[in-house]
């Protein structure tokens, strides 16, 4: 019996793996083969069975593996040759990870595709930290970016969020930091909360917490790198962190003030 | 034994009972008691212990079942009674779900709190829908909001919003569509491509496609109610039904140029 080509987009989470979904699982449970990221941790691989084929395409900077036009042409090749597909993708597959891309690419070859949507880190790494995205009275948005454009320029949706009340959350931007909050520097934002959380929900988490006005040495002091995610919004004050920097604010208005009455 | 007190929020996801996450099944199976919303499928109820306490908190508009008060009061009333409760709340427990109200009631009486996030429908409904909330090339931010602000005003951020390049996701908002696209029709943005879509995820799902000038109409043909999400950007293009939308506007701006050439 031939099987039916079919692609399965699958979203594995935000790093902790028990962060997939049940129909993640069970999308790799029934999986012929499987196309795996760098970012998806290889305990998720055991739920499959044991002579499905495991094909680590994952790609990192200054490692390339595969490039985007070599994935899409694997998932395909397999889906005729093998049967179901699942592409196994870190977060959501439609959040920045170029799901879209390969669900057209597979779509011209007249193959079935299905999307399991993953929790994404933008939402679910500020969660592991206690940090809500919204907060009724405080803020009604919460707005998700990369840091760049494709082209590599600094997103102009940075200076229009600086604006708003969103809570911003900002992927791959950690390079882009002391840039980002002269942004918001620019808007007189000086005080607002900002945190920047590397490798969340792992066992490698790492996290700083300031404001627009030190976060950059805050970063420098906790040696955080890359991957992070950079949220900047009113919600992040109540991490457990902030209230000695609230003190410290406070204090420094009161110092502002006497200034001024002198 | 005497059970230790502790809260865990835990996100059901946006509809379909298995996008729930295995983390969250699992404190389904260790809850002595279960706080569970309206939103919520009784299917994952049978993940938990035959004698787990199992409370119906739901809210619907016009249908009060218990207020946010009495819903923190009874958080923390079982967690010392009965030990560890879970709430389970539809979608994720941070994105206007109000879960950082209720863990920082149950943090003023020193009890344990864990949040296990939730894929939240404001990315999983349009996935569901093959739409990608960001592309390559198209743009490179999504920003989720609520319509109405929690005095009930229509957000200033949609005006901000309607300037930008982001994806709009906008939540309990279908009831002021008209005056949203309004937002967008003041900037010029007649044609951009929006899609409404209604118990997203389940068997229920309805959906609408349209532009800014056009949605209004395709809802109530639709018969769409709430509640719904109004997706608003140019990724909304990539959805199935919308090339025959494009084919219209494309034969609409060859009729204007001729109108023009006259």
């Amino acid at each position: 019996m031939e099987k039916k080509p079919k692609l399965t987009l699958v979203g594995a989470g935000p790093g902790d793996p028990d962060l997939i979904s049940v129909k993640g699982v069970k999308a790799i449970q029934q999986a012929d083969v499987i196309l795996y990221d760098a970012l998806v941790d290889s305990v998720l691989l055991e739920y499959a069975q044991p002579d499905a084929l495991k094909i680590h395409v994952g790609k990192r900077a200054n490692n390339h593996r595969f490039t985007q036009q070599e994935i899409n042409q694997l998932i395909v090749a397999h889906a005729f040759n093998d049967g179901h597909v699942v592409r196994l993708k870190g977060g959501d597959p439609f959040i920045f990870g170029r799901g879209q891309e390969e669900k057209e690419y597979a779509e011209i070859f007249n193959i079935e595709v299905a999307v399991i949507p993953g929790i994404s880190s933008s939402t679910a790494v500020p969660a592991s930290q206690g940090i809500s995205l919204t907060k009724r009275g405080v803020n009604e948005s919460f707005w998700v970016m990369t840091a760049t454009t494709s082209n590599g320029q600094l997103s102009n949706d940075i200076a229009i969020a600086a604006q708003s009340t969103a809570t911003l959350v900002i992927l791959m931007g950690v390079g882009k930091l002391q840039e980002i909050v002269n942004i918001f520097k620019q808007e007189g934002k000086h005080e607002l909360p900002v945190a920047v959380i590397q490798n969340g929900t792992t066992i490698h988490e790492k996290f700083a917490v300031g404001t627009v006005s030190t976060i950059v040495d805050q970063v420098v002091k906790e040696k955080i790198g890359t991957p992070g995610i950079i949220l900047i919004g009113e919600v992040v004050a109540d991490h457990k962190a902030f209230d000695r920097i609230r003190t410290d604010l406070v204090a420094y208005d009161i110092y502002s003030t006497k200034q001024l009455r002198r």
